[in-house]
């Protein structure tokens, strides 16, 4: 069974990144890392599916682990803009709950194939890489304690365990890269429907 | 950033293998998956870390992929058997979610190494293994929905839809492999935990 080799729905990404070439190089990395893992993934591979040669690739990136790193970042810092944009102009504890969730879940849905690279490939950071993505994980699972102590203090929220409850939201959206096909339900559709699950587990109920 | 080499915590999931030396294979190739994946690892690799020559593994496994789906089809086996023996001696519909997904979770955080592999591997699975593979999913994925179905017909539950909160259940103990590192909340401490943000998707709440 091969694994899914379907290209990056959304190359957008990227679009900071110059010259196009490096970008070339970004989607072409994101589909052989998709399709064997990264560890299986050669540079030369990389090279030949974004039609250059090796050393055209090393004039940009230094190594392979650098490509992954710059596709985690990507990856990460697009989840902590949508969720951002999603929290920008809600106020209500339930409704921001809402929204975070959404996005976060709706994210993973649309970019499955890159966020189950950005999840799953980590190990293949070198170690002061892997520090800063986990400086961006640290800041998404920062926002989701914050929300749910929010609503919890000002009594809107009724949680057992805040640490639980934040790694199972987490988990909840990171799942949905491992599972999720073309073809399922609409990102946007899942994320509501997600966003529900979360809401009752801080016992608030929608629907 | 080498992943995690922790060796099996649990290798009771092959007692039944005969003779010994298969069982050497299996954990070796737990061990060597999991250090850089299915498709990076050589049947090479694996003989050496069993302290055997090639040829020795190719007389109990013809190729790499019938490892894989030796040890898939060990870790689907044992998760359904944990999950079968917890529902045993339980009536009452959260009381069986309880131990449903304390069994779930508990099983995905103490065989966190080889669940990586069970979840995230399948791809180098044959179409015909993989096919084995998915009705062994499909059988745990059924008692999931049978739980639910039974909460809600005798008015236990109160369930928004059944597709996502059995997604959600599949995927909260799925992830848990991901991130889970010995050190960490007890797995059984986890799975009550856990279990109880599950009940809370139903509309049930303990604590």
């Amino acid at each position: 069974m091969p694994r899914e080799s379907t290209t990056l729905s959304d190359e957008s990404l990227w679009l900071d990144v110059t010259p196009a070439s490096s970008r070339r190089m970004l989607s072409a990395a994101v589909e052989a890392f998709a399709e064997r893992g990264y560890h299986a993934t050669t540079t030369r591979e990389i090279a030949n599916k974004a039609g250059m040669s090796p050393a055209a690739v090393y004039t940009h990136y230094r190594s392979k682990a650098d490509l992954l790193f710059a596709i985690s970042e990507a990856g990460h810092q697009a989840v902590l803009r949508d969720v951002e944009h999603a929290l920008a102009d809600v106020d209500t504890p339930g409704g921001r709950l809402h929204r975070m969730v959404s996005a976060m879940v709706s994210w993973n849905a649309s970019n499955h194939t890159l966020a189950r690279i950005v999840s799953y490939e980590l190990s293949g950071l070198e170690h002061e890489q892997f520090e800063q993505i986990r400086t961006l994980r640290d800041r998404l699972e920062a926002i989701v304690h914050t929300e749910l102590k929010h609503g919890a203090q000002t009594g809107h929220f009724d949680i057992a365990d805040e640490d639980t409850t934040a790694m199972a939201i987490m988990s909840l959206a990171v799942d949905v890269a491992r599972w999720y096909r073309p073809g399922d339900l609409a990102p946007e559709a899942l994320g509501a429907k997600y966003a529900g699950l979360a809401l009752r587990m801080v016992s608030l109920r929608v629907g």
